[in-house]
């Protein structure tokens, strides 16, 4: 490519996926995981265990008390759904809310939230940028009975559906209630984020309705998921309220279903580097909406 | 009652349930958990965590080649399903096998297995008595998408719709696949034995095809269920393959889906006393099929 680079130049794909024809060859990534070298909260130990393993528990990332006022802010939120808005997004076979989108608008608490720099300075200090808010969003797993999420990579997603161009963002998972082993809680395959694997088929128009609720375009290879599980484990992310998780966009991660009484509620934030605007999609007729994929953010 | 007691004589029901008015009102157990006090493979330590907790958690019944064995026995079974053969049951969304019925009459290899000392001798103790085989299956759940089981008690079942009068079984889960956290592993609330909960609504004509898939009767009060796991927590089950669980029929049990690309396979037979042959059921139009409850039993 000689073109000089400008706003309208088309970069070449360096992750194809919802191929249409042939086989679903997993590429090496080819973005760094840990983009910075400055100092912050994260400790060089913890950067290396992130860098290779793709994701970092911590133990008490807020209070348990500031954790229960975040749970109270959700459900308020949870709530206070507005007619056909679609930032309200229900179990698949249910009227509960399993979602809502794009709360660090919509609440003022969530807003102090992203912006705080116990979650933000991290992302700083891995993307080694400044960064701005690509989603946030809350999850309420009810008990008796929350579903699934099968396994995948958000970047798979957001690189073909948003226009994200490169895998230059943390996501930060905080628990609001405990995440214990049986009530469907995060689960990640180590190292995972080291592989891009391509998905087949076309995105169908308007594909995020469904998918939110259950994916079913962008999905990996069961056979490439097994091979990684098999070489390296799965990791369950476990902990108390305040306990959170700083992962990659490309780990393959998922849940399993809750049927214990007790529901597993996160918010969740993505940071993207400031100097990872979204593009145009890669493989999608139209980006999704700016609730999911923020094509104007916040800087935090 | 003054009546003389014979065969023709209906005994009291002592666990109504599949209540058509009223609320559900939880019941003490009126039958004991430890019938017996022979010496036998159970330690008195073990037998004492049995009456307290329900449940007893074996790290290996049987060594891992053998479960190796029988594993591959249980997948030469799963393949052998013969047209339409209720005994093989398939996943609610597909065509997997996800149970065989009736193994110890399909197989040498099963009925070996349920007489064998090293199981058959685990149940004669406990209910102080010779035993005969109630039920036997396996099941494969498996990898990528095997379905969650409800919370449910056995007894509750057995009782209404295969007439089980007292809760004087054993029922030994032994794992053919490791049981990890998260393959969806047999979950128990421990002590939730000592509790009978009945259920609402009338048992449907032929309920039992539905309910081998998911059940739909039989669910118990919700608000039970959170108000004893609270107060006593939710064990989860994990093993090698080759480990087993011992438990009584009236545990509150189930798992969540399995998204991991590891199935979670085992052998689940439920020895009955000889002396709690089963009578008309309690609560059910006529008796389900004898491969699900025996009504000629193989004494072991």
């Amino acid at each position: 490519m000689s073109s000089v680079g400008t706003a309208a130049t088309v970069a070449p794909d360096r992750y194809p996926t919802r191929l249409t024809d042939g086989e679903p060859t997993p590429l090496a990534r080819v973005d760094p995981v840990v983009w910075g070298a400055a100092p912050g909260p994260v400790s060089p130990a913890a950067i290396e265990g992130y860098d290779r393993e793709g994701f970092l528990a911590v133990d008490q990332l807020v209070p348990a008390g500031e954790a229960a006022e975040l749970l109270t802010e959700a459900h308020r939120l949870a709530g206070a759904a507005r007619g056909r808005d679609e930032r309200w997004v229900r179990e698949p076979a249910g009227d509960e809310v399993r979602s809502v989108f794009e709360v660090h608008r919509i609440s003022e608490r969530f807003a102090a939230l992203v912006a705080d720099d116990r979650l933000a300075g991290i992302a700083r200090q891995l993307l080694g940028s400044d960064v701005a808010i690509h989603q946030s969003r809350i999850n309420l797993k009810p008990g008796f009975g929350g579903k699934e999420f099968d396994w995948h990579s958000d970047f798979e997603t957001w690189h073909a559906e948003d226009g994200l161009p490169a895998m230059r963002t943390v996501s930060i998972s905080l628990a609001l209630t405990p995440n214990f082993t049986y009530n469907g809680p995060l689960m990640i395959i180590p190292g995972s984020h080291r592989t891009f694997i391509p998905c087949l088929g076309a995105t169908p128009d308007g594909h995020y309705r469904a998918s939110l609720r259950r994916q079913e375009v962008g999905v990996p290879d069961h056979d490439v998921i097994a091979r990684l599980a098999e070489e390296s484990g799965i990791r369950v992310l476990t902990g108390a309220a305040g306990s959170a998780t700083v992962f990659d966009s490309n780990c393959l991660h998922g849940s399993n279903s809750n049927i214990s009484p007790f529901p597993r509620s996160n918010v969740f934030v993505v940071y993207n580097s400031v100097e990872n605007p979204l593009a145009p999609p890669f493989a999608a007729p139209e980006p999704r909406p700016t609730f999911i994929a923020d094509r104007d953010p916040v800087q935090v």
